[in-house]
């Protein structure tokens, strides 16, 4: 068994992985959202491509057998299984200015975006440099005809899992989120293991 | 009048759009796709992002009323006129990789990447530092049960045009696209003029 690592609730971590090995990223308790990120290892500057993604795999729904893809046309992560099959890649990290924006009589909070940014900085990533992110468990309705996007809750049970096949050496970034919407109202922690 | 540029097909541009000022982008053949980015003028590592944008604006049908944000959660364009209400924030330019990838029996060309590449770099923007572009005139269908995305040649008549009104001071990178599918099969140039 790999040792399973705890991201408490509203805060994130990040890690190398390398190529080969496995990352599996699980919601212990249900209808929570994890945000991952991916630099090169060596060379940050190849990142997480929400656009190259959609490109290659022509789908916004990812799951089991789809790749995340490098804004240099490189695959970085192959999703080998999939609980939920319910992702998104079309919305930012949560930060200071969408609490502002979205919960403006709320507490505010630095968010994903702002744990990302502690975790990422001794790996070299500058704030400017963290890209839209692959949000684990987030449930993001698209509306095909007029557009509209609406996030609801995340359909994850306690215990669902996705699980990530690293095609290069990578640093990762990853959080269990802290936005009200997106993972249903409460905190909750992000598990993971790396397997391999 | 204001002066009227002219984009050949398969090329690209950068220039200077001042903040206050507009930029109106014609498609004077019809059915012609050009991908625009934006970059903060005095700090390029400010730049146009798709996921703020979709996440502020909540949809993914960008038309009239509709802003541009940056990846520091700042206005960039606001969109004045929109004579199509077809265009796409969901996929990357066209580049040497995506031409091997969707069309390996044809002539490779650069593609939009490689001429915003060349076209900005003298503004100190580098290939890793360009994003997913904001596509003007394309069309891409979304399917929002299933997911699926596919590329249909644009619904732009000749003259149709789009007008943004700056709202900083900024650089620009403009195209006429370079990819086979996104323009239904020809190549045309782009119009574009700036107000102001």
């Amino acid at each position: 068994m790999s040792e399973t690592r705890i991201i408490p609730p509203r805060s994130g971590t990040a890690f190398r992985l390398n190529r080969g090995q496995r990352l599996v990223v699980i919601d212990p308790m249900g209808s929570q959202v994890a945000d991952l990120l991916a630099f090169r290892a060596d060379d940050p500057r190849e990142v997480i491509s929400n656009g190259r993604t959609l490109d290659y795999e022509e789908t916004i729904r990812l799951t089991t057998g789809n790749r995340l893809w490098s804004n240099r046309s490189q695959v970085m992560l192959t999703i080998e299984r999939d609980d939920t099959g319910c992702h998104d890649f079309l919305l930012t990290p949560c930060s200071t200015a969408t609490f502002h924006h979205f919960y403006p009589d709320q507490p505010v909070h630095r968010g994903c975006f702002g744990n990302l940014a502690e975790a990422l900085a001794p790996f070299g990533v500058a704030e400017d440099g963290i890209p839209t992110a692959f949000n684990i468990f987030m449930n993001v309705a698209v509306d095909g005809t007029t557009g509209r996007i609406n996030v609801r809750p995340p359909i994850s049970k306690p215990g669902d899992c996705i699980v990530f096949h690293a095609e290069m050496d990578l640093i990762i970034g990853l959080t269990a989120c802290s936005a009200y919407a997106s993972n249903g109202g409460s905190f909750k922690p992000i598990h993971y293991q790396i397997v391999g």
